[in-house]
């Protein structure tokens, strides 16, 4: 190669733009600038930033004699945070360099299913941030249109475990628990880990936020106690207590799953490979070795029949097996949203009431953990085969369970009341009747249009049962929301969606 | 509804940023403005610009205080562009509304073929820019897992025709010709309009810029003379000439076509379905009645069979038939690169030889003009069968063609010369040795790393051809480039990639 070759590639100075774009990494640099012209640099080109050691991918977009100095390069806060520069600090960019794993991708939407080598590749620079929104999409879809097969599902699993963190316990029995999803107010998680944890099975809970529910574990429990704890901070409450129950986004536990799951959400598409591949993998990247999974089936739940229930169980073990997880699926009913509250703070407020043995508690909730809880007991060999369940309910009478929940809480941070929202308006029945059905998607949209899980207090409440009989103008719903907008906009919706809660004469 | 619902919606000031994002629009809005806070916006929501009459779908980026004030909405030009605002004027900016036909493409993804209808909806929201990246990708993986049948292909086709412009030509024959690509110097063009209309057929040309190759019919015309020209400009030319040779980009016809190619693009995805209902909308919605189509056959080529040429222009034909267009496919020699030049300018200097008829014209151009020139001929009935060819190298012989182009050329606003690049170096032989195999893509790919088709002067010289004997040293390509950053770019890609020309010793 020539002498030009091997001198360093020209810089510039970073600039910290204040720029929120969610994970979005951009770089915005002026269109005559030094670099854009040596290099042959095009707007929306891919580019690779580097400083320090580190190297981000983002999008250039170019600018003006307005925004920025012509040696300037200015940042989103995601491509701030991940270079980790100083302002004014130098930075070479430069093309981004091919992405070799895509011809991968590329067989496969072809029909060629893929080897653990080569999904590993894939799944590297997915969670490296190499795969645009193009990318991820093109990989998710082709992996919908021929669905994933187990050896592809174990590969992918694997491969998404490596690329992260992991946690390890120093305890033969680590317990969690998932649930697949689908159904609005299934929050049961907190009272599944203060039953458990009073009986003595470890159980160190890494929640997500919401992705595409209006509430994740995370969303809920932060109404209840701080849950954006470090690994160091989240062993120290585990040591003393036994459990947690803590956001795992501060922890890389893979990562390359988050990144995925975005796009799934906005997709709307989930095959069973790739929820497999999701949940297992930050299951064994926590150190989880005894899993109990819930799986409601319903018509507008994400599993839609009984054996569909049973195929994605018997699927979910084998790759657990292969991983050496002991795994246990329930399959349960998913016919209406669970409790009474569905969004972050509202949802609390239905789990203190369980929590606390309050006679108004919601029936069903209650009767869910327990049974999660049970089988938790069960598989981590705290209670005998068939004892599960009434160990768990004793826990909840005797307030075990509360007191577990509380000493969690303090532990994380220090315990605090959920919020209430500004604005709260009722649905009530266009006639009377009888309730034949309740849509658990647009149920769950109509809390998310209502702000949740962003606004904590946000979401709806719930005032109905399949099978109950309702007068004409009796609230079915109250809609909670902090701006006349949300508001507005979720009456919209429901206005527009009467399916939303059936009543027949 | 509430009395809130029906106030108009808030609005912010319109600000032009000059940021320039190619085809992305993209507001900046800061975190606290009243919109983002009564609309519960967060960043990257996609939303809904509209201002007099006009809507234009956005990625929301929200920012701190530095950039904007708080009721301004800073525009990336793509996004100025269509919305068609002064600075300052006033613009609503709300959620964007839901994608309806994602359920289609959701359907498609799991196996189900999709009807007219449910095309035509999807193609009329990609037209609309209703799409984000993954909406497309997800489109475009899921009609190449599950290739287009017959029905789907004809259905897409027609819809891309309905969403964009026609043009409509006073003549009962409009003659046309496409390549399917792949093949770098294939630059035939430019030499069958000029061929063909000096026999008097009427062929109104419109060509691409270069989406994947390193020059387009556009670009390397551009060289020689101006291609943006409106539909009054272009139907001038045509009754002047009897044929143009301009850039379709400034009529929107088949619009979906330009941006599902974009993102077909990245995937390096290019199904046959996907290419028919691209080729043929554009032909239609041209005003073509009789379409010659060129699809060079070879194993670096993109149609790699002969076997799979000939299905593919059965599939053509059929296709054409349903909309009332005869059309005639020449599968031809896709070996190795056509003529010398690879990139704009570099062409266009092959193009004015073979025009001017001069004894260094690369043979193999001529001899490709000259076929798909006469197959045109007679399928215009401009020539008896088995004669064209004879017609069209009479044309070329006689000064006939060249004196057409000239002509053309001047109509369309002057010709003029094509530019040399500011730097060329040549790569040698690295032994002696026969010339067994030439990479159509790598040397496409090194001619795009030199700079085109952006720098019209960038590009690669071939100087050897297949079966030529070379002695160590001597240059088998030139590349050309504007820029040093450029050239060490495209020659650490050569040095990376020997394979590119294969010797035998």
């Amino acid at each position: 190669m020539s002498a030009e070759a091997v001198i360093s590639p020209p810089t510039v100075r970073a600039r910290r733009l204040g720029l929120f774009t969610q994970h979005d990494a951009i770089v915005l640099m002026r269109e005559d600038c030094h670099v854009c012209r040596s290099e042959g640099l095009a707007a929306r080109a891919q580019v690779l930033l580097a400083a320090g050691g580190r190297e981000v991918l983002a999008t250039l977009y170019q600018v003006g004699r307005d925004l920025l100095d012509q040696d300037q390069a200015g940042l989103s806060e995601a491509a701030w945070a991940r270079l980790g520069v100083e302002e004014g600090a130098p930075i070479t960019v430069r093309h981004a360099p091919p992405l070799a794993s895509m011809s991968s991708v590329r067989r496969r939407i072809h029909g060629h299913r893929l080897d653990p080598l080569s999904l590993a590749a894939i799944v590297a620079d997915v969670a490296a941030g190499r795969y645009t929104d193009v990318h991820l999409a093109a990989f998710l879809t082709a992996c919908s249109a021929l669905p994933l097969d187990t050896a592809e599902t174990i590969a992918l699993t694997g491969a998404m475990v490596e690329v992260g963190d992991r946690l390890a316990w120093d305890a033969p029995i680590v317990v969690d628990k998932h649930s697949v999803g689908g159904l609005p107010g299934n929050r049961t998680t907190p009272i599944v880990v203060a039953i458990v944890a009073s009986y003595g099975l470890l159980m160190p809970k890494t929640s997500s936020r919401a992705i595409t529910s209006p509430a994740g574990t995370a969303d809920t429990m932060e109404t209840l106690a701080p849950v954006d704890l470090n690994v160091a901070n989240m062993r120290r409450v585990v040591e003393q207590e036994g459990a947690c129950l803590v956001w795992g986004g501060s922890i890389r536990l893979s990562p390359a799953d988050d990144v995925l799951i975005r796009v799934e959400r906005v997709l709307d598409i989930d095959t069973e490979g790739q929820l497999i591949a999701s949940v297992l993998s930050k299951k064994i990247a926590a150190g989880s070795t005894h899993v109990v999974v819930d799986i409601p089936v319903g018509p507008t739940a994400k599993v839609r029949s009984d054996d569909a229930g049973s195929e994605l169980a018997s699927r979910l073990a084998e790759v657990a097996t292969a991983f050496g997880i002991s795994l246990r699926c329930l399959v349960t009913d998913g016919a209406q949203p669970v409790g009474r509250g569905i969004g972050p703070a509202l949802e609390a407020r239905d789990v203190l009431a369980v929590l606390q043995n309050k006679p108004e508690a919601p029936s069903d909730l209650r009767r869910r953990a327990c049974a999660l809880a049970g089988a938790a007991l069960e598989l981590g060999g705290a209670a005998n085969p068939g004892e599960g369940l009434r160990l768990a309910e004793t826990a909840l009478a005797d307030g075990r369970a509360w007191s577990k929940f509380q000493r969690i809480c303090e532990a994380q941070g220090g315990m605090r009341s959920p919020p209430t929202a500004a604005l709260a308006r009722p649905i009530t029945a266009p006639s009377a009747g009888r309730i034949m059905q309740i849509n658990n998607r647009t149920v769950a949209r109509l809390a998310k249009l209502a702000g949740a899980p962003d606004d904590k207090a946000a979401g709806v409440d719930l005032h109905v049962r399949l099978g109950d009989e309702v007068a004409r103008g009796q609230p079915l719903v109250s809609v909670h929301a902090e701006t006349p907008g949300e508001l507005d906009y979720a009456l919209d919706y429901a206005a527009a969606n009467p399916e939303m809660i059936e009543l027949e004469a």
